[in-house]
């Protein structure tokens, strides 16, 4: 099934409307082009309806929150969710700063989009409106591991559920979720967090694949989030001795663009709950 | 001739003035050193004057056009023309809005920049004021072919006359022109469309050339587009099985970087029409 | 004594506030990662308080200077102060303009950073507050050399004692000083002037060292530019006849990724006047 949801991004193309961060931008536009979608990148409130509209999904990163566009993402969100648009939500260091926090919990309440695509301290500050994260990246004392998965799936789903959306809770171990269903995800090396962006890099390739399978948000999110985590051990196999994490970024945008659907489906490793 | 072209960039090493996008920005710096120039990125109007002024060329680029910068565009541009230095817009995106297309069309009214570069569907949208394009990648109805290549040499021609500029329409097959002469240039390979921001990266470097070599703008042009095509082809010839489009990326920058006048004259294919 | 000083870092892990250029960033991202830190930008003015309280440094870069971004620079940098966090700043291109001459020189003033790190032109125009550099790179008359090395310690040395800083003028060879004492570091390869942002990226590093070794910041910041120097060794090594500056950029950070601190020490190659 995940073979069939990579089949269909690469035979629609689908174009790709991103308001996001400038630290990232390359490589979200990259790993889009690798697993055959088109990005556009466009932030002007002026240009961003006509954008979206040109486009099949809307990616929303808050990586380096301006207040200049934040009525851009608004006024992109509502253009899309009017047209039916699949959106993502990437609230990248929510709990953080007040501006990040109250900007995607505004974002989330005003447009529900279609995904919420954060790790598990930026969802859980969404949850909770408080904040507290260890800037962009989790907490240790948040972590999901194999002794509290079942919690933070219960969690997940709860957020799913009143939040009216799919989340993608991910780490070193993966959670996606709606309000009845949730896949846990081992996928993935824990040095993709050495990287910057492999954060950014996955919200971007889910609006591509939730565009290409409307019918089918679930499944198509667990589909990109095992797809980065497969390219991240396909990439770190590959690693020399010289090797680094410039590299390891390269080497994850190319596994990108060579996976195939049967590698995806051998490769993915989870489990629903 | 395309290698002392070449040669006059390595030896003049031009600074360059960019007003550019953010999402290949990076590389448009990183190719611009590879190719023997110097890059400066600077867009606050309060600074634009005097950096253009410092600089041997102009580069704008409205890959993310920002209503703040817009400003900022036409005040370095007059400049540059006060001070006779060449220009190159890059029209990023012309077609997919109305900002964008009414604000590369009065860059390009008021500039009248040294040359234009864009894809096909760019320039449609440029020449004819109309929008509709496929967001930054040219429309598959637009493609330049070799059943079409005549009246597209026309339409260039034409585009460059009524616009007093040199004109390089990039794409499988790319057209540089002026009023009265036309370059058609069959170097690269399809995986450049991959990549992003291979047009950014050659409006950059063509800047550069044509700095350097400012009594012969349409031959200038058309090396930049062959070396760009040339370093596409082998930078392509060096991929391993493992490698994507980010590794292609990088190989293109470093062939750049290593390429040498002569391999750019032995290489290079063009008819002139 | 280098080797601990790698050795806090990793076991600090800092997080490290960049308000930093578009052109650069993501590459200042990845090399703090990279050196066992971690990066948070964010330059909006109704978080950058916030976001510096729960970092442990405060970079500074004017590589992309911004009117909307200088109050952010300055409230970041004022509360970064009253927390006691070091702060670097980085005057990317000072003396190329007015705007950016007069911003470096105003942070210089009021927030005395703890490190200024800059290429000997940059510093040479905050010394003196003229403008007349080439761009963002050093002006070929103003290098140091073994000839005039030693008036280029004086200058160092006087620069921090009238500022209360610790400078770091880099280039082929490159000095870290404070108002007694002074490191000449020769380490690196020439070809790292190839790389865009080089320099910054070494600015966000040293944000990391000195955080990490806070009781010792003229040591830190010396240890900073070595492991920069000897990982651009290192890099170059490893380059085969076909890569260029675009590998060479990766194989720097992968470096920096690997270092370990037997590795800085044996290769750090300084003497102290």
């Amino acid at each position: 099934m995940f073979k069939d949801m990579l089949g269909n991004v690469r035979k629609q193309c689908p174009i790709v409307h991103n308001i996001t961060n400038y630290v990232t931008v390359n490589d979200c536009a990259n790993i889009l082009l690798a697993t055959g979608a088109s990005p556009i990148m466009a932030d002007d409130i002026n240009e961003v309806e006509e954008i979206t509209s040109i486009c099949s999904a809307l990616n929303i990163n808050i990586g380096t929150l301006n207040s200049n566009t934040i009525d851009a993402m608004y006024t992109a969100g509502r253009k899309a969710k009017e047209l039916s648009h699949p959106v993502v939500l990437d609230p990248v260091g929510a709990g953080a700063s007040t501006l990040r926090t109250a900007t995607a919990a505004g974002l989330l309440r005003e447009l529900q989009p279609t995904v919420v695509r954060g790790n598990i301290s930026e969802i859980k500050a969404l949850a909770s409106g408080a904040s507290g994260t260890k800037g962009v990246d989790a907490d240790t004392c948040d972590k999901i591991t194999l002794e509290n998965i079942d919690s933070a799936v219960e969690f997940a789903k709860d957020f799913a559920a009143r939040n009216n959306t799919v989340v993608a809770i991910t780490g070193a171990i993966d959670i996606v979720a709606d309000r009845k269903k949730a896949y846990c995800i081992f996928n993935g090396n824990a040095m993709m967090s050495s990287v910057t962006g492999t954060g950014c890099q996955l919200s971007a390739m889910t609006a591509a694949y939730i565009a290409a399978n409307k019918d089918n948000i679930l499944e198509a999110t667990a589909a990109s989030v095992c797809a980065m985590g497969v390219c991240g051990e396909i990439a770190y196999a590959r690693l020399t001795k010289d090797d680094g994490n410039s590299s390891y970024r390269n080497y994850i945008i190319d596994a990108v663009y060579r996976l195939d659907g049967e590698t995806l489906e051998r490769y993915a490793k989870y489990e629903i709950k």
